[in-house]
């Protein structure tokens, strides 16, 4: 509403940060139209993604800028990583309170830079625009692969083998390292497990390759049991997961230990960008061969059975009881 | 960063208020799914747009939920009918207060629902989250079209006319009377206004007839004479607009008459969501008759000149000095 003159205008911002980003990607048409065009080779389709990322929420005002916008990136392509989907590229809305530094978007823009670098896309096209609120980042990302071949919730079948990449509770926990007011500074361990939280590692070469192998899979972001659960439901299955088997990384181990507690706490997190995902059981060498050519770490977390829901279980086979699964949003 | 839990959570919402409106795409997966996919046929290419609104910035806070969503949704649909492709579907974030009513997200939902009735699109897919701050809206829409023929804003040639659909200033004149403070209620003329300003019409059937025929064109967002004088700057010409051929509605005249000042406000106020284009003078009663096929209301404003920049000309051909071309919107 307020027509709002500082003096950097919109289309100045797209000039000098933005439209360099758009120089991989001939339907941007450098930043210059209203809109972007995306061609599809004959037999594939277009896998897309959004996710809005509002600071308060889903990071700090004061988080460093390039990792809030590489965080913002990878999240979308953690997305597509799970759906087994070879990301081309995205679009990016800022809303952005009139007092932001210049500086500020232009770390940002270099954060973007480096990631397009690194994951091999560009940036089709965006809007940016004023707000009276906080810092907003709503990024749209696409992917593609073979007509009909993405990897969805909904298939996994009784008798699958559950595995999960990497390991479970690393950015939980350096949310709360974060968030905890009488820490004066960080240990090494500590900043490696924040750094997990402000910076995911999507799983973007082996969410390919699993392709066609895993039966069902998503990316943690809500926490490990509430998307265990969403596999569970979209594919009318129960799973089962066993405590013991949740890989905790040796940061995580040494920050709080693998007491039972931590160990739901790591798993009811969230933030993890790793990939959940079922395939049968006589996949697992596949699975084992595939982790090894793209360096991933892969571990085996449970099972699916007739049912529904998803349970903890202890290694005595019991069932152990969790207050909340994972991170509501709203 | 705040687990907030009110009582209805982000699934339930998708479930009641969102997955209705991904009833007639395949590819959303009832919103089940972590991505969406689109196919295409085979000679088509997908165009992308993207528009995030924010309250207090793009809506006032207090307007009719409905509408805000109509509108939200519209001016995405604006930027694929300019581009004259067909619109297929969109991409819905939403980041909410937290103590947003129940009420206001199932108007909003109705007015999408209405709107995707009305434009025969669907809801693809999309994000709900918290905010700190105010109600922020990011929507990007999807259309397709025969790949290459995209309309540009690049191809307006010296010789050719310029064009615009329907009249011009009269979301900025509705817009003026909602901030006016001293009125305590509005004529049926004022609220017509009011209303072009809270619902624009996207020109989809005309702007898909057009593609092909008009050299470039664009939407009318930030203001007449700024957005000819992006399709001028795209396309590397000099555009001029006759003052007294800028169409105004009997709803603005009525309200505040039609002198050169005012004339200057309509063209430079911004919101409008009509098409400008520029296309041959051979091409005048090809024109013609698609505005009538489509009942489009079109005018003839200027003309395309070697040059660059845009000038504002009054009836003796001289041109008027303006201080502002457009809406800045940063």
């Amino acid at each position: 509403m307020t027509n709002s003159r500082s003096k950097l205008g919109e289309f100045d911002l797209i000039a000098k940060y933005f439209a360099p980003l758009a120089a991989g990607a001939p339907g941007a048409f450098g930043l210059k139209d209203d809109a972007a065009t995306i061609a599809l080779e004959p037999g594939q389709e277009l896998v897309v993604t959004t996710d809005l990322l509002s600071a308060g929420i889903h990071f700090f005002p004061g988080d460093p800028p390039e990792l809030i916008a590489r965080k913002s990136l990878r999240v979308n392509l953690s997305d597509l990583a799970a759906k087994g989907a070879k990301p081309e590229g995205y679009l990016l809305s800022l809303a952005l309170p009139h007092d932001i530094a210049a500086d500020w978007i232009s770390s940002f823009a270099e954060g973007l830079a480096e990631d397009q670098r690194e994951f091999g896309v560009a940036l089709f096209g965006g809007d940016t625009t004023a707000t009276n609120g906080s810092v907003t980042i709503s990024i749209t990302a696409f992917g593609m692969l073979p007509s009909g071949s993405m990897t969805k919730r909904s298939g996994a079948k009784p008798g699958d083998i559950v595995f999960v990449t990497g390991t479970i509770g690393d950015a939980a926990k350096g949310l709360s390292l974060l968030g905890d007011q009488t820490k004066a500074s960080y240990t090494a361990t500590e900043r490696a497990l924040i750094r997990r939280y402000r910076l995911p590692e999507p799983r973007v070469a082996f969410g390919q390759k699993i392709r066609g192998v895993a039966t069902a899979a998503l990316d943690v972001s809500d926490g490990l049991v509430a998307d265990v659960e969403h596999i569970a439901d979209a594919s009318r299955v129960r799973m089962t997961v066993g405590i013991s088997m949740i890989p905790l990384s040796d940061h995580r181990r040494r920050t709080s230990g693998a007491s039972e507690s931590e160990i739901i706490a790591a798993a009811t997190g969230g933030d993890d960008y790793e990939i959940a995902f079922a395939a049968p059981a006589d996949k697992r060498a596949v699975i084992q061969k595939l982790a090894e050519e793209t360096r991933t770490p892969v571990s085996e977390i449970g099972r699916v059975e007739v049912g529904e829901g998803v349970s903890l279980v202890g290694d005595d086979g019991s069932e152990i009881a969790i207050l909340h699964k994972g991170y509501k949003h709203f």
